[in-house]
């Protein structure tokens, strides 16, 4: 076999047997080799930053790496701002990306560019194979490092996918995640009794599934102490019946009064509260003056079994969690508000769903209201660069092809990997986008003020409004084969949502605000 | 003024007076600051992508700078794929990318990224300023960067764009191209009096201006040697009554024996002719044994000043060239073929127009019939990253308003930066896109074979074909306010291409092979 095919057969050995592509000549042997080798499921995309959004959607709903297939230097830097976003999320990704035969770089061909150099500040990992017989081995480390939760990135040039291998490769004993520190522990469970009211349990990452809220739930009804997420998280269970906690808010003038109570903040895996951009006469650190911050997990301890143990100190138990209030759920009717947008998302989300979130601006409102929903894992942007949802809603619904994914994005943030509905259509795939069309970066009219930069005029808001001409999200969904439709009124929003949600394959409908 | 302002009024005093945005938060004061300017056009686009490759356009018409805004990190990432084919064009661009205040970047915040690192593989000068104090400095030696047909990226950490700056800077004396090397002329006149008939001038660049491709057809007629353009060049002024030269072949097989005849190759800022792409078994040096390459001028060099003082010591005249052969164009009928098309097309290019090439596979006929259309300018993709032309062909109708662009692209490539359409229809520009739905990545189809990786299976086939649904660009561009429409065969072609090119604003044809 071939350098190709050996990395193909390891990356299946391995448990990667799903890859995201878009490729192109330097990796024509490694598709060729996928008609060699069974049990990859091989995912198109028109472009490569929905591929790589989708690896890291994938990963979050799976736990284990998919592989993305990526095209030389340009190919792997029209997916890198997915991958910055992934890196922050800590989802593992094995990226393989082509490169032009060994011998074939130094006459500067147009391809030719610094591979790794692009690959590594979104990479932890970066390896380019020298040889066919060193593929095998390389692709193994590069499985190992992404079930690290990391972004592993091997460049293939052209001759070790076609020259001959030796075979494929083991991946080396699991990165497990490792325990917690019991000291750790120990020091929570001590602030925690000694002043639960002034203490808060910031949790992020592992410890955000139903059973981590759950131990935090008892811990909150024992010892008093608040517990919240920073404002965003990879993936949260939410819903009846779940423990519901609010998140940190972004604007930092809603922040800081909430900070203000604690004395102590306990991280369990998040980072100490800061701004997400800086403002001028603003501070970037959002904690009280004189509040400690102790760490007690980070991203590679289990945090739901430290959440176990400190529960246990503490003796909180199962009867100690305060009961969720229940939120009624009212069908909401007449215009669109983003309080009716939000109840009626809320109304609509299906058991078991998977909610993407990157509807920046309207979305800070659904967080509260959706607490009473069905129970769902909600999912949202971590790095911050836009253009996240469509592409993260389409790895997440190969994950799980059982489960039905909702996608909130705005209609700036879905122009820039549109491409994904293509792919949902092509596989057939469970998600219907939501696409909210206030014909503006609505985010950064809002940061315009938060700047300090004045009343925009006209040559400002140019750079900020979306109209002229309007986008029709409607003819676009269309052009790449996904049923869709607009609405303009709530009652038709609620019709739309239910008619989306019992029908299978991908829909999407535009809210024009 | 700020360190926006003082960065805005420096670009304009400096000659840059067009910003192809995509801004963010960290680039709000520089947006605030454009409504306090006059003189700077300022152009939205809705992805990173579509707002480099525009920033290339531009330069290759107008041969001066426009600038960029870009979001920090991932923003910059997103246009790196357009900024490689820009560099390898030798285009000069002023990319401004924001990011963190300078005290913000040590919190990790969501954004934080290492943008130098992501600049560096794609920009020759690249900067992070200081403080406020420097900004305009800092932007007038990235102006004299890129007037040396350079990428410059400038890096504006927020406070250096909010806090009190010093005014505007002067740029630095023009980086003027460079005469041109005597002694080289004088080597190269001796080749060609020698051995006329085995030597190839090799011309890109700067040479392949109307009265440079005039000068190299009398020293053409006058030594009996060969003229031709690498595969792809920046810009090549073409159509009746100009001196109509071929370009080397992409084909291996095809370029080889036709460089077989020569024993010198005299270089006019072009490089040795390489293989694109390496192959197995195949060479990647084009050149036969023996063959000698001399480098006449380089891309720095004024290289049409090289062919006047060689036309000059060859004493070769305006006589001496020979007439270009009378090709009459027929207007096609029938079914749509490579060859019908190519017809359709050399007949509508209108007087002046500038044409946009993309089109990969089908595009390799176009390039003889065109050779007797109109005079216009014809653009090409240097770097090979796809996604190119439709940005590229918004940028060079900014900067040449009264011409009109013709914009050929596959269903593939056109689908990685397809939101160029919306900035078209924004600003009104004269941009014609013709759209080859052949449903397939063709060029990759036959690149599976040229690797020689057999006959491709279902799996292999289903990563090249874009079917399983079929795209339908029609509505894609209705939806970004760009009126369309399908044509089936040659003569609704024809009707089509007359009608696009006679209404103003930009108009979108589906060519359905």
């Amino acid at each position: 076999m071939n350098g190709a095919e050996s990395l193909v057969r390891t990356l299946v050995a391995g448990g990667v047997d799903v890859c995201f592509t878009n490729p192109g000549t330097s990796e024509m042997h490694f598709v060729a080799a996928l008609d060699r080798v069974e049990g990859m499921r091989c995912v198109l995309g028109l472009f490569e930053g929905v591929v790589t959004g989708a690896a890291d959607g994938y990963y979050r709903m799976k736990g284990t790496p998919a592989s993305t297939l990526l095209h030389l230097g340009p190919g792997l830097a029209n997916g890198l701002a997915n991958l910055h976003n992934a890196k922050k999320a800590n989802s593992g990704i094995v990226n393989i990306v082509g490169q032009h035969a060994t011998y074939h770089i130094a006459y500067n061909a147009p391809l030719t560019s610094d591979i790794e150099g692009l690959a590594r500040p979104m990479s932890a990992w970066v390896r380019t194979s020298p040889d066919a017989k060193s593929v095998a081995a390389d692709g193994a480390a590069a499985i190992a490092a992404a079930k690290g939760a990391q972004i592993a990135t091997l460049i293939l040039p052209a001759d070790t996918a076609w020259n001959e291998a030796d075979g494929i490769a083991q991946v080396p004993d699991e990165n497990q995640r490792a325990s917690y520190s019991a000291k750790a522990v120990d020091q929570a469970a001590k602030l925690l009794r000694n002043g639960g009211a002034s203490t808060l349990l910031l949790m992020t990452g592992g410890a955000l599934t139903e059973h981590g809220l759950d131990l935090a739930g008892r811990i909150a009804g024992k010892t008093g102490c608040k517990v919240m997420t920073p404002t965003s998280n990879p993936r949260v269970a939410r819903g009846r019946g779940r423990f519901s906690i609010d998140r940190i808010p972004y604007v930092i003038e809603q922040a800081m009064p909430i900070l203000r109570e604690f004395k102590n903040i306990v991280l369990v895996e998040a980072g100490e509260p800061v701004a997400f951009f800086a403002y001028p006469n603003k501070p970037s650190l959002l904690k009280p003056q004189g509040c400690e911050v102790h760490r007690m997990t980070s991203g590679a301890e289990n945090s739901v079994a430290a959440l176990e143990a400190l529960a246990g100190a503490l003796q909180a138990q199962p009867s100690d969690r305060q009961p969720q209030k229940l939120v009624e759920l009212v069908k909401p009717t007449g215009a669109l508000t983003h309080a009716s947008i939000a109840q009626a998302i809320a109304m609509a989300i299906p058991e078991n769903a998977i909610v993407v979130d990157e509807s920046i601006t309207t979305g800070r409102g659904f967080f509260p209201p959706t607490a009473a929903a069905n129970p769902h894992d909600w999912l949202q942007n971590m790095g911050g660069s836009i253009g996240f949802s469509t592409p993260v809603a389409t790895g997440a619904a190969v994950a799980c092809p059982d489960r039905k994914v909702i996608c909130m994005v705005g209609d700036g943030s879905a122009m820039y990997t549109l491409q994904s509905l293509w792919t949902q259509a092509r596989e057939g795939l469970n998600v219907v986008t939501i696409v909210f069309a206030n014909k503006i970066y609505q985010i950064l009219r809002g940061e315009f003020d938060g700047v300090g930069a004045g009343e925009p005029g006209q040559r400002a808001l140019d750079m900020l409004k979306l109209d002229r001409p309007d986008l029709d999200f409607v003819a676009l969904a269309k052009g790449m084969g996904v049923p869709a439709r607009a609405v303009a009124n709530v009652d038709d929003f609620v019709k739309a949502l239910a008619e989306a949600v019992a029908e299978p394959g991908p829909r999407l409908i535009e809210v024009q605000m």
